[in-house]
């Protein structure tokens, strides 16, 4: 038995991810179905990466991820399988796998060309229906990957930006508000130790500076911004007991700054 | 085992959805339920009735859909449990499933009285804790339907609104609005094709013309709307990776026509 | 087999939710996770102690109740397990579980500090992954409740306000809005029953008079507010088909007053 697991844009009220799960269970009625997040925001594919690498390994293994952040459907981007050590991914080829993939060691990539899985007529808006969730639901039962389509080397690339580095001075940017109004940065629990080491240091964002990293939201300020390492071990911003992002910072596209001294 | 869909206005925040799914797991631990929708807007049994007659056939043979969307609760309106060859409906008499009923062919309709499957005592606004849930898991263990009431022949009637075709128009509506804004229309691949032939074609929607049907959403112009025909085979307006709604048409009680000539 | 029903605060985009339930998969794949609700007010015990306390009994007996609405995480708030005679509840000690617990009789309280169940290393800010859903999850596979750590007998107490009682008057106050807009209060049909016995009434909100006790919804006045009690038994203020809240109560921190006569 194979857990699938779903990741798309299609949000609460359509029935679009309703009727995926009733395609993969016509095929696979034992297939076991976990919602990751309908939510991300509209045809984001670096939000989707990001949620998809922080989150894919808490599940069983052989856990199938199906990801449909998907701008390009009915276009000419290709359709992927991939499979790692544990896991197996579906998604289009848009870069959406590729932040969860790095470091996954190696891969078999499938392009998804054998149309005798997909639901017919394929539409030309909606190939979370007609060729992913029964190309996952197939791959659920036991079919080999290689029924699928033909071996391919590559995939395409996405990076998620990465902190940038100065002499004295650590530049990361805010990549993921939560459902708290949390800031999540790009600043890994790694590169701010290896930046840090034995030195003072102090956090800048916007006109702000936070000396100390907090260890519970309890510890955090009201009314200025406090810093902690998340779940996921980035250097997140928040705000005592409310949302950061709206009382203090609505505009994320900013710059957040580690100094040493 | 019968898999049981559940489509409702109940929203993500009130624990209704959840105390439904209680209530069948407590009647059958094996029950399978699956989410189509809680995020009806509130009361809209056109949208309901929408939603459902474009998702139901996607399911596993004999999915018990599960519908709630029930401005009229205890009030006098029935209670009605419907079968047709591949499926089964639970729902009020109130229109909801009328769409997606027309063209099933034979089907047995049984109103809902036999208290004895009933939650007690039945509350005056949550039939769906008390009746329907409850009757959807006798049904989901194999119960005959004419178990749960009286055989009757007719269901109250709702017609989701047709294009209407004059000479040289076709006129049709937005009948639904989805996630990414898309203006889903009435006007059908069947209506379109019947009435264009072999004709060129116009397509108006407030001061905005489109001449050729897109094959993908990529296709689409920024700044000026396109069209499409979207997985349901709707006509569907959309805008280039934006809202249509939100950008161009705040206004959706709009006609959309399409010339020949 | 046992089930887990979830109710948390952590909205419907970001990750959390889902790797929860991947890491109760991981440890359990025969778990069954139901969804109470992820849209508690951030935060906000008062309101999952509200949600919690009005659907628990609804679930199979031996369903585990796993409550993450976590102010306190990372700090030293208590973690905890409670057997009642047919549930199971998992939650942090913020009083959360209190008015559910309210007359189930005796239980079985333990601290949670076995942290040989944890996943390690335990987050800062994320216990609901690294703490609470393994637990829930060994639980799920039988593991004796003695083995997560300590008897204690105490839990924290939080009291939801309970009507007041004058001689003439039952004062109440909003205590939930639900998805529709209707205005829960705190007076239960058992209050009311008590208080009025043969008498008339009046109920009294802002500047409106009520007068009598709707059946269902359809009986609601349009433009003024009408009463019922609610599924739940509570004394609930709605408006005919549309929001109390939005037509005329956008703040509810009002008092609802029954007066007899």
């Amino acid at each position: 038995m194979r857990f699938i697991s779903l990741l798309t844009d299609f949000g609460d009220k359509d029935n679009f991810a309703g009727v995926m799960k009733g395609v993969i269970l016509k095929i696979n009625p034992q297939a076991k179905i976990v919602d990751l997040s309908h939510n991300v925001t509209p045809q984001n594919i670096f939000e989707a990466a990001f949620l998809l690498q922080s989150s894919f390994k808490y599940f069983p293994k052989d856990t199938i991820h199906l990801v449909v952040v998907d701008p390009g459907v009915g276009s000419k981007r290709r359709k992927l399988l991939v499979k790692t050590k544990d896991y197996y991914f579906v998604a289009p080829d848009n870069g959406v796998l590729s932040p969860a993939l790095k470091g996954e060691g190696p891969k078999k990539i499938v392009e998804i060309t054998n149309d005798r899985y997909f639901l017919k007529p394929v539409s030309d808006t909606f190939h979370g229906r007609d060729v992913f969730a029964p190309i996952a639901a197939h791959l659920s039962l036991g079919e080999r990957i290689g029924a699928f389509g033909r071996r391919v080397e590559t995939i395409k690339h996405l990076a998620l930006p990465l902190a940038r580095r100065l002499k004295n001075k650590l530049i990361g940017k805010i990549v993921y508000v939560d459902h708290f109004g949390n800031l999540v940065t790009n600043i890994t629990r790694a590169d701010f130790a290896d930046f840090i080491k034995d030195c003072r240091f102090k956090i800048h964002i916007a006109n702000y500076q936070i000396n100390k990293i907090s260890r519970s939201y309890e510890e955090g300020e009201k009314g200025r911004p406090s810093a902690i390492f998340d779940s996921f071990d980035n250097l997140e911003i928040f705000l005592g007991q409310a949302s950061a992002k709206e009382r203090l910072f609505p505009n994320t596209d900013i710059s957040v700054e580690v100094l040493k001294y």
